[in-house]
């Protein structure tokens, strides 16, 4: 007996998901055991059947009215957004269908609900496709590294901001110009907040975050966020001086002592022999710290319909499988409960680049600062003279907010002329 | 109620394994929802509890009266190789014990049977730890490309020898030396036939070929195995004049008619921007490319105790959760069938550098051979003059016997002085 699936939403995921169900018809069968067969599409408008060639009786704008109804097995969410997704999702569990979801912002808004709502009724939720994409990537983290500790999880998550600071980097372009690009080649959207603002990264911080960190709590509110509209071309120029290129990344790292948790997206100075360094275009990269299996990246494409559509079908050959043998996955009882630290208890290092004075005594003064803050640095160079001078320091470790209040500080010095260029770095080793 | 444990084999892994079950048990216990325990350990010899601080009365050498002990619910087997382990885990399935092992060699030669023997009995058996080390691999390929259709695996699967040609290439050495080199740092051991000849990288590849076709028969006799020990300083450097890496891969490949696969482990010059050319030092990774997902790429640590011993735990976990939930994966169950097509009808490209005579119609008579081959050259360049002339020529894609043909007829000509290099090269793209 074939299982039934609703589809919410028929947009580029959604009618993606439909070809290939109906493509990989047999295949899909085969491997799950029971043929899949979808019992209705909800659509905000009716009025078109969207090239699917599908019955236009499967269509109905009552979604509620599909979720809840008895025959439907499984239920594919690809509306996006947090309403009326969660209603619809929560209604679905209740009614005793798995679903399936790409819905990054409800899940790291309300994904605690969510996954109780599940395991109350014993049923599966599946969200592969929230973060970067196709990429196996949640799966990994919440199953094969399931004996394991993980340190650290820092990702390139957002594909648009990739493309813009890959082409800052590429072609010595600016931030400006670089978004325009993205937007004419389709890779940002007319408003590019979500993606430039760090929005989007910061929703799958919190998802990575506690499928990483087995801590439930995590939301995106909990995530220290800062997008890449003000990198500027000298900032990145300053990168390449040192060997590195700027990324935006989503960061979840467990503090030292192990009893709490950082999460954060902001952009970053990364060495250029890190795995991630050569990560550009749209692509997405993920890079995993664990004590045992040690270092791992997992790489692939972010976005885009087939991609999504691709994870969205493994979740649901996996979903089907699951309700074949009666069984689910009981995702999120394991509560760590690790609380998530400010940022600025983050141990964190900077780069800082000054227009200063060229006389006597400047780095003095400035090392002065740094000392008087407890941050120790790591190396200084001095560049240009006269009216060019910059002094580019970089720090060791040290928390977020000891480096914020030295920049703060090295701002008002009367031989400070202005603050060129302020952004963390990231080292290859552990010491980040 | 524990869950109980056998382990068979203490070495490396094994021991490792031992220590993090006792480190981690309570996280183990919530994250499957009852503890482990470990019931016994078979080992070869007694006499040493070997630094566990277990109970010595947990060891003993009678290995298949502890797998099929009634109390025993979970097996770990890290002796590897095909027997006595095949007998353990097949007396271990027909118990109704679950299975993690770590052991490339029997499931590349027999993986059909454990898996039939599994599904017959209602169990699991898990093995993420038998290829790339503690890269989680074989789920994703197995699961969350489950609704996908993959064309083409690509991966550096072995260490030792990705290890030495990443030494040959940077230092320009050899491969003896090299070879030395990575003995004496313990990368290579004292018989480093399995790895240089690539019968290990070859098992790996009839693991990937099955997981990424769903066709159950592939063996590790079905692949197509070249090694690296002929691999010369002058391939190398031939490779660099292309902007290309000389890495021995596994490929794993379905024709383009999707008919049948071809598997194969042999050095491949690769273009430096290809992901998979930027791996180095003893770490492995895994290419996929797939229709809907498109390029993936799994990197990590390849082998060693801990990277090991993550993946055996991963799997623990999940094995043990599925007993507790009473259900089981019923790996190939699905089979295509897929049949495996002889190396001869691999459609290759071929790198030929030919020591030639330096006067005119050479060029002529080289294209002469490839032109009666029905091979078409991509491109051609002539590097020096005199007694040192060589003509260095890449080909179009065409089927590999008509590539080594090419290359036979070439080797007897009287104006080639000798075939100074000869090596597949794989594309970025998809024409390889």
């Amino acid at each position: 007996m074939a299982m039934k699936v609703a589809l919410l939403g028929c947009g580029v995921v959604g009618s993606e998901v439909v070809r290939l169900l109906n493509e990989r018809s047999t295949e899909l069968a085969s491997r799950i055991g029971t043929p899949l067969e979808i019992g209705g599409i909800a659509v905000r408008r009716l009025g078109r059947t969207r090239g699917t060639g599908l019955d236009p009786e499967l269509f109905t704008t009552d979604a509620m009215g599909l979720v809840t109804r008895d025959d439907i097995d499984l239920v594919v969410e690809v509306i996006g957004g947090i309403e009326p997704a969660r209603s619809l999702i929560l209604a679905a569990i209740k009614s005793g269908k798995s679903v399936v979801t790409a819905n990054k912002a409800l899940l790291a808004e309300d994904g605690a609900t969510i996954h109780a709502a599940a395991r109350d009724a014993g049923v599966d939720v599946y969200y592969e496709a929230s973060v970067a994409g196709a990429i196996p990537l949640l799966r990994p983290l919440r199953d094969s590294l399931a004996g394991d500790t993980v340190h650290r999880v820092m990702g390139i998550v957002n594909g648009t901001t990739n493309f813009i600071l890959d082409r800052m980097d590429t072609l010595g372009a600016g931030f400006a110009e670089s978004l325009e690009e993205a937007q004419a080649l389709g890779y940002a959207e007319a408003d590019p907040t979500a993606d430039v603002e760090g929005f989007d990264a910061a929703a799958k911080a919190a998802i990575l975050a506690r499928l990483a960190f087995h801590t439930q709590g995590v939301t995106a509110a909990d995530v220290h966020r800062e997008g890449i509209t003000e990198v500027t071309a000298g900032d990145i120029a300053s990168a390449k001086a040192m060997g590195c290129v700027v990324k935006l990344l989503a960061i979840c790292q467990r503090s030292a002592d192990g009893t709490s948790v950082g999460v954060r997206v902001h952009p970053v100075m990364l060495p250029r022999e890190h795995p991630l360094a050569t990560v550009n275009e749209a692509y997405n990269a993920v890079f995993v710290e664990a004590e045992s299996a040690g270092r791992l990246m997992f790489y692939g494409a972010g976005a885009g319909g087939a991609p999504t559509a691709s994870a969205v079908l493994g979740d649901l050959v996996a979903v089907a499988r699951n309700r074949l043998a009666s069984t689910a996955v009981a995702e999120g009882a394991h509560d760590t409960g690790l609380p998530v630290h400010p940022m600025g208890d983050t141990i964190t290092r900077y780069h800082v680049a000054l227009d200063v004075a060229d006389r006597p005594g400047v780095l003095a003064r400035v090392a002065e600062v740094f000392a008087g803050n407890g941050v120790s640095i790591k190396n200084v160079r001095q560049e240009g003279h006269g009216d060019d001078a910059q002094l580019v320091l970089v720090s060791h470790p040290a928390p977020d907010a000891a480096l914020a209040t030295t920049v703060e500080q090295l701002r008002v010095l009367d031989m400070v002329r202005s603050v060129a260029s302020v952004m963390r770095v990231e080292a290859s080793g552990d010491d980040g």
